[in-house]
């Protein structure tokens, strides 16, 4: 059995995201065949990258890739309703938890390692 | 018995209070009737903002509420020599600890999540 | 037995530099005589202070002295690629290891602690 890596990557500055986009793709391809659990969890002003009515460019391509080898992108509830954006336009496989802080708790307390890029 | 929450903010940076303090307090509303731990480490010139004698407006009202709440609010020593604030200047509820990044560690060891806004 | 400090500091931003080196210096004083693990982990573009062909003026000199005292330098190899440093002219004490991430989450899940200066 292999080990399994969990990590959740927190941004929360709109900025920073092709960085963590970069930052998660080579974790993936350094645990290659490995067992994982890796999820990237938004809050603040990052959860506008969300916004799926905007023009991501290839951004949203690799995001897509991401989730479809396995990696979880979570958006706060508090930040989505404090930069007004509907539930509607968000990105159909991105997930809400209802405090972002409250979800990088308990998954440190489930062992996931912490990655703020 | 509820589970106990330990989490210990991390602040270095002046301009990052306001979101720390949303941050903390989401935190504690998500949290609500849970056995808590929460601390808010600032070092660096974040400290800054631990210096009674300057205005802060609505968030000094927000750290002391959310120091009745529980909430721990702590200064580098190293820090607040190297900015020059003299301890008597400090706000009333907030701790010293000799180096603020000993304290980091120490915490984590004791199972505190890290979250640094 | 003395406790074993175990930390890994994650730098991803050139102009952090400084501020990390000063951080990782004071726990080296707060820990003095205690048995410790210090890892400085440089990915993105902060690997750039690693080239030794630039003058890093004083900088250079304090990381020598923390390598002495025990402090490890470690550099993504991901990162170097990146931004075109060859390895030839990294610092010389500067350990590469294949994926920075990787590394952030192999040593939490050894007991280090995660400070992001």
């Amino acid at each position: 059995m292999s080990i399994k890596y969990k990590t959740i990557f927190h941004i929360d500055e709109n900025s920073k995201w092709k960085l963590l986009l970069t930052n998660v793709s080579n974790l993936l391809v350094a645990m290659e065949n490995e067992n994982f659990d890796v999820e990237v969890l938004a809050n603040a002003e990052a959860v506008k990258y969300y916004d799926a009515t905007q023009d991501l460019g290839a951004d949203i391509n690799t995001m897509k890739l991401l989730n479809e080898k396995g990696v979880k992108f979570v958006a706060c509830n508090n930040a989505l309703m404090a930069n007004n954006i509907k539930k509607n336009n968000i990105i159909e496989f991105v997930n809400i938890v209802p405090a972002g802080v409250l979800e990088l708790v308990l998954k440190q307390s489930e062992g996931f390692a912490y990655i703020k890029p």
